[in-house]
């Protein structure tokens, strides 16, 4: 119809000249670049699914449950058993991802006129997020070994000042835990400055050696822990992510989320997941496993590796990640360059994928020893 | 946990006070308040629902089709099917509903700084997604018979010069379609005054007199329709919006949109109810004639009735309208109160549920004539 630009358009001014966000997606034998499952849902959730997907459809014509109200409590219940800390429908929400979920915060407590602090490396999404919903970004420093510099991190706080501060533990790309006494460092400092809310990005903690930081919320309603059913429930294609926090809080994202935003089927889908939940978390413990495997692996080969928690690891260094990324994929192995300078992140695959990528990288190793 | 309020947190200020926005939900036995189809999907439809959704669930550890590219190619099929209009898979793009549509196109082409236009009364979520990505909202004018007054239009585009253009056609409420004269001119004053984008809201296009305005798309880039399968696909709880516009725009939206939006069960859904189209639009028929119906016998009982286009009428006056909602919600029929002073609106139901609400307003005309 026409051959105009994205630019030739009046989009905002921030938006010229960007791309949109995604890693590439090649048809490669061994996909380890974003952090999904490798074991597809098992056949009697598979039957689950479609029976409470068929039930829900019966009623399609009718608006979905505004309020999510039974998928809120069983995640409440999940949370509940498995986070050490007691919480009830009112203290959980739920949304299209946990993208969705951060969104909404920033909408509620970001914005125009206000900014986000996060520690980078980190989910490149919460700056994305960001500057989707007008909120400003501060990138907050790490240690050379990308723990977070509590110091520098509180000075960074005193300083600017944000509306909202995000720690991901364990952090992406680099699988980096933090520690308790971390997050409560940053939620003094934060409060001390403004108050402003901080966000726990908790969508790989089901992968941790250490437990959830959820009992934190115990007193501290400034104070949010994000999660998704993409990782541990082995449902990237679901985008189902969620939220605990006080009620207010609750209360608060309400005004800004879209009615209606969460469909029938989703809601239907993630029920009958949760039903699931043992299996799945059965999956999690054998991922923990590989993990770890990967990392004894690739040391004893010769790569530094970075403390993983997560169901990926950073490993490297490498003078040029991204020609390094080339030649792996190049013996059919998709890993994922973050852009952070080198190094590059696999995610933990069944046992074969992983043998796969501990060939091809015992490969690069040999070739660059030549 | 915790009993502070939403104003007690460090919410954004224009949030303080408010209420989230969607219609009381009553426990009543004839509920024509939310414009929902009243048909159930047909059984093979939900069987179709089941076996697709299932095949979906085999993959849903990995994430969805980020670009959704066969379900916008089955969209992109309807639409140059039944809308006049050829438009490929390049022209379309779907998100959750058309209210993230709209969100989109705001996050794109509104924002901080930035304002939108619409003519009101209209849908009220246009000015709600507006605040919540932080674009200014204009109230522009409407003749006294709820169609748009063209020279006040005009004027007023000139002279705010908007961002962004709402044309809602049908109009929600007031059921009020908008001749294409009135885009043309409308598109022309925004520009000249910017230029801007002009979105027409097409949600309820399938129940008009009219055709779809998609025609107009061609050799104007700044033009969008919006569409959705809530209404004539009886899918409110699928939560399922689209656009057609020029290739650029849509590239441009995927700036904005947070990756991996749409489901894979979503996707899968859509596209089973795509496969029945068919069926679907022949229930369209049937509420079309019971929504002239409707406008006939309100019009005998002694209503004032609006001209609709829609799955819904718009009936008065009422020396108080809030009044008169509840008197027929009395008599066990929820219609909607929309706050358009003096009036209110009925959904089109089935034959049984329309005659029950006419029998509820025929007793209130009774009641008032005493």
């Amino acid at each position: 119809m026409s051959t105009i630009k994205i630019d030739d358009l009046p989009v905002r001014d921030e938006l010229r000249g960007k791309s949109p966000y995604g890693a590439p997606q090649l048809d490669v034998p061994v996909q380890l670049n974003t952090n999904e499952n490798p074991y597809p849902l098992p056949e009697p959730l598979v039957a689950r699914i479609a029976e409470r997907v068929a039930e829900a459809a019966r009623g399609l014509n009718r608006y979905p449950d505004r309020d999510a109200i039974e998928l809120r409590t069983e995640l409440a219940a999940y949370l509940t058993r498995t986070g050490g800390h007691r919480v009830g429908v009112e203290n959980v929400w739920a949304a299209n991802g946990s993208n969705e979920v951060l969104q909404q915060l920033l909408q509620t407590f970001g914005g125009p006129g206000r900014t986000a602090i996060g520690f980078e490396p980190s989910y490149s999404m919460h700056a994305l997020i960001a500057r989707g919903t007008g909120t400003g970004w501060i990138s907050g420093p790490r240690n050379e070994d990308f723990t977070i510099d509590v110091e520098a991190a509180v000075q960074a706080i005193a300083e600017n000042a944000p509306d909202v501060v995000f720690v991901t533990s364990p952090n992406n790309p680099t699988g980096t835990a933090v520690e308790a006494d971390t997050v409560l460092a940053l939620y003094e400092a934060a409060q001390a400055a403004k108050p402003s809310m901080v966000v726990v990005d908790e969508a790989y903690v089901e992968f941790s050696h250490r437990d959830s930081l959820l009992p934190l919320l115990e007193g501290r309603p400034h104070l949010v822990v994000s999660r998704t059913m993409s990782k541990a429930f082995g449902a990237a294609g679901l985008r189902l992510g969620y939220l605990a926090a006080d009620p207010a809080v609750v209360d608060a994202v309400q005004l800004v989320r879209l009615p209606y935003h969460l469909s029938a089927v989703t809601q239907a889908t993630a029920l009958a997941a949760l039903e699931h939940t043992d299996t799945l978390l059965g999956y999690v413990e054998q991922l923990k496993a590989e993990r770890d495997r990967l990392v004894t692996e690739l040391r004893a080969i010769g790569y530094e590796v970075t403390e993983s928690d997560a169901n990926f690891v950073q490993f490297g260094k490498f003078p040029d990640a991204h020609e390094a990324w080339r030649k792996i994929l190049d013996r059919g192995v998709l890993v994922r360059d973050n852009g952070v300078p080198g190094w590059l992140r696999v995610t933990a695959g069944t046992p074969e994928e992983n043998d796969a990528f501990l060939d091809a990288v015992r490969e690069l190793m040999k070739e660059q020893e030549r």
